[in-house]
């Protein structure tokens, strides 16, 4: 199969490539960016003699005439418009962005931006590959999922889809490293203003609480708003996600962890810690796994989860290619099969 | 005055150092450790031609017959025990430790140790400057606060004091530099496990659960078991503590800000930031400044409470330092003028 | 006396104000820049209510009239430019850019800017306090030196003035943290790049050469060009030179640090440290030391120095109040005993 | 082919754990430690569920009769004794630690330990992959070149082979990452201390000169003793080494990279750059590549050679891998195709 890439000089789009390169089933066919005809190592010197293609411009219908599959690495704003364009030619496409998560109204109120058709977006699967797999493989037009909303969702699955826990005391810490943040620079993400540092932002305002929020309440649509908190780690790559909910019912630890178990049973990048061994970000660092470890405070009745992702994998760029391999029938781990990089 | 400082080798010791050293009212007697015998700068080589005293060991009578008052930044399990030696001499004492900081059985349980008699921890003032500077006054022994509770207790009393809260709504997520565990090397702690990494510990478990409990239920009694989760952080210095409480009543977020200002107006030491500008781990770092910024979620109807310190300053030696002006009734400020270094 | 800066919202501006906060003699009387009318604390929070002062626009007239000092914490082409309007006016300048440390048709060579002219900058006293104090006292311009030159310089001047090596074999090895940079955002300077990385830069071109080796020929006109290369650490403050010269005569390590020891024996800033004790970036950070350490190999009879000094400090701002000091006849060390902030 | 580990807790088993699983031509065959009967996850959690295997006792004769080859990432001091007992019984062994790469004489003088037998130090082939894959092939034992060693030796491998350069002038000025160090926790490799921090260690004492030299004499005879200084970078992998010669003849930079380029144009791993492109440690992080860049001043006739490597990768398991490769035939990139994980 033959995939192109657009956007490929963020960090999304360089992590397709890594990942791609390798991939026994998909061929790079193209690389697209508005810095065309650069080849890709001079933005990213790390591939030099790996990757020697060059980037062209984006010209939808060019693209559309050779690839099988595209991944949009492009920004939001700019992503939804390009999708358009390519299920109109019957190409399947991944979008990385936010642009075809949420419904256009909500999409408006939280991005700030405006909304594609709600039409586009309605055609849409939600790739969250381990829940929504049957759909994923019909389709030809997937909404990648965000990265705290993937660390997020497939940790609280367990217990909203079973109504285990009250539905109005969700709460999501969560914290992220600094490449979710892009690669264009910015005050904000600059090394010394990050680094030694830690800070909260767009609390309570995050452009991910309704795509959360929508999957919430398609699992149990009891779900109440939730609160969620993003903070900035001083590290590159990383998600964790701290998870605080009320039990319905007394529940050890123990059990709840062969709960969780057993409902991933079947995923080969979901890991179930055992119990008091709490998932790093580090752990899962280069790698497509979502490791998950949980506690039950019997003092308050409250239950804590822990989920890790690596945001350009599993919170970006993995999950897409598996997203692809499900699309076109492929054993979902093919070319994902990446160890950590410890330390 | 005189001061002795007994742990010097730890990094609240050297934290003392760096304070004392230029404070106009107290001087550096002596210094102790169980390392006799060595000039500090061969533990600390910064402090080379700037402290030139030399270790002593720890001869309790000896240090009492010379100083006007000991710092014991030795570690939980010992500080107990040798600040009873000092108070039954009539010297006073601040111990950092939390030997004497929660009721004998509650430190038998969480720090699985034994506690020292519980006489002497009832002897103890909680040495939370902003809100027993009256009792710190006349004290002659001083259980200087846990660097987390620290950082909670001040983002939540205004809040918990007016009963503004559900008592049962309680959850703080911590996150904390990794000086915070000592200078004793450990894999925990090494920079190759805890770069680039960000992991929880004790879920459920720290010792800092119960002092935080304690003095809550002092300012309000219907206050339940709280949720406490604490993380490490991949820097050096610095705790934020995320908390998120119910409100009883609709509140907007700047009234909120608003009344905690009030409530702080006269603590140099507690700044309240305006809307949507919350505090960073590193914009208090080196001082003992604590930075609290909140939100209240229309949604939700949940406070969201962001609050840093410095963990070896306001977390500890700062704090130990301003404890120890209030007892001498000199300005609480005094030799704690740093300005945050940053970046 | 009171001080105007210039400037104030880059780094080498705020740490002038950390500085000249608590600086006994000198009132900040005004600060400027081009993003008038904000206080300063919105760009940046760390100073909230602490300095409450707005910056101001940058009138030259209305500055003269009101300071007795100002602090050109600008950029290299603008520095220059202002540094002739307030010399017209008969007050005193410190310029911490590089557009008055080196010859015209140098600084167009290495810079590749317009110089200011020729004599304006021969009226510009090199401010390397240890070594230049004379015509500090006296000077109404300073050019305070390089970041990377300060380092160095006190590190060769010793062996250098003494005829000690072969003049044509001075490597300098350094590495800046990445402050260094400034505040503008770049993609060099961004986290997710520069974390965790390591990386050279304008080798053999780097600015700061000409400066070094002017100084170099002043102390000893036999010096021929040096190799310098300059290199991105993944730390927010520090500099160390690592140097190699070959010496040319044999000499013990041990004699050479009795030797540098008597040179700097009356320079408060200096320290020279004990054999096999090598100096760190962080146990000078946040103060105004420069610390050096060196080896003799009896195999290659040549002399490896380490030099590091915290490039905000005695690299920039720290240098630049020692002289405003100097030129005032004060105390040198009047404001700047900042003790390195360890760990 | 069947492979053992040995050693398998330290950070080069890891590595060669996450090399070798994906081997297509290696099999794991067992893991070897002294903390036996453990899972190897339960030191490794990032190889929970994906490397099943226990920990097993170190038991040279039950290995040996399972295995093809055995890797020893064994610290010095204890694997050279194991090598000797593999070698005896006809096992391929590649040895990771310093035991076999020096002379016994050297290596007491530098390790400050006892050396295995001369006899078994001439027996091993050095395994600098690039140089010496000839004798590689038909070695039974490998030593496996230091981190240090690797980096330096493939950058000043050309210019010394020509006999381009002042065999007195080699200096190299080298910077590793922390996970040099090791996995025992250690002071000067906890986070507090080494982060945001840069030190020297062992300055023209580290044990790797001699291993340096003694392939350099190798190379050319002429070669003097060089200077050597190691310094200890902030980040966890990584080797940057700058070296400094003089040339005997002027040069032109881009000629002498033509140069470089031709000589390993044969050598997947090994990168030459282009003109003023200097590589990073980050651009070849988690990959077994070193690449090189080069300067030549006009001014001094000095040339600057920077090279870098993953010091666990291109320096230790990745290149015992290449060797192991080279030895049974295989191609020598076969499971080492890792892109550098970048950012």
């Amino acid at each position: 199969m033959k995939a192109s890439i657009i956007g490929t000089t963020g960090y999304g789009g360089a992590e397709l490539l890594r990942i791609l390169n390798h991939h026994p089933e998909f061929e790079i066919q193209s690389i697209h960016s508005t810095k065309e005809d650069l080849p890709i190592w001079h933005e990213y010197p790390h591939l030099y003699k790996i990757v020697n293609q060059k980037l062209q411009g984006i010209h939808p219908d060019e693209i559309a005439a050779n690839a099988d599959i595209v991944f949009l690495a492009t920004p939001s704003g700019i992503s939804g418009q390009l999708a358009g364009k390519f299920v109109d030619k019957d190409i399947k496409v991944i979008d990385l962005s936010g642009d075809l998560r949420i419904e256009a109204g909500q999409y408006e109120k939280w991005y700030k931006k405006d909304p594609v058709s709600q039409e586009l977006i309605d055609e849409a699967i939600y790739g969250l590959s381990e829940w929504n797999a049957e759909a994923i493989k019909g389709a030809s037009l997937i909404a990648n999922p965000g990265c705290y909303p993937t660390a997020t969702l497939l940790s609280l699955a367990p217990v909203i889809k079973e109504n285990m826990i009250d539905p109005d005391s969700i709460i999501v810490d969560a914290k992220s490293g600094i490449s979710g943040a892009g690669r264009s620079p910015s005050r904000k993400s600059s090394f010394s203003e990050a680094n030694e540092n830690f800070s909260a932002y767009k609390v309570n305002e995050h452009q991910h609480t309704p795509e959360i929020e929508k999957q919430l309440l398609q699992w149990n649509e009891r779900i109440k708003p939730i609160t969620f908190t993003t903070q900035l780690l001083p590290i590159t790559r990383g998600i964790m996600t701290t998870s605080y909910v009320k039990l319905n019912n007394d529940c050890r630890t123990s059990k709840l962890l062969e709960f969780y178990e057993n409902v991933y049973n079947e995923c080969p990048f979901v890991r179930i810690r055992t119990e008091k061994n709490y998932p790093s970000v580090k752990e899962v660092a280069g790698s497509n796994y979502c490791d998950i470890g949980l506690n039950v405070d019997e003092r308050t009745g409250r239950l804590t989860i822990i989920s890790v992702i690596d945001n350009l994998m599993k919170g970006a760029a993995g999950q897409a290619v598996q997203n692809a391999n499900i699309m076109f029938g492929i054993n979902e781990t093919t070319g994902l099969d990446f160890i950590p990089l410890y330390p």
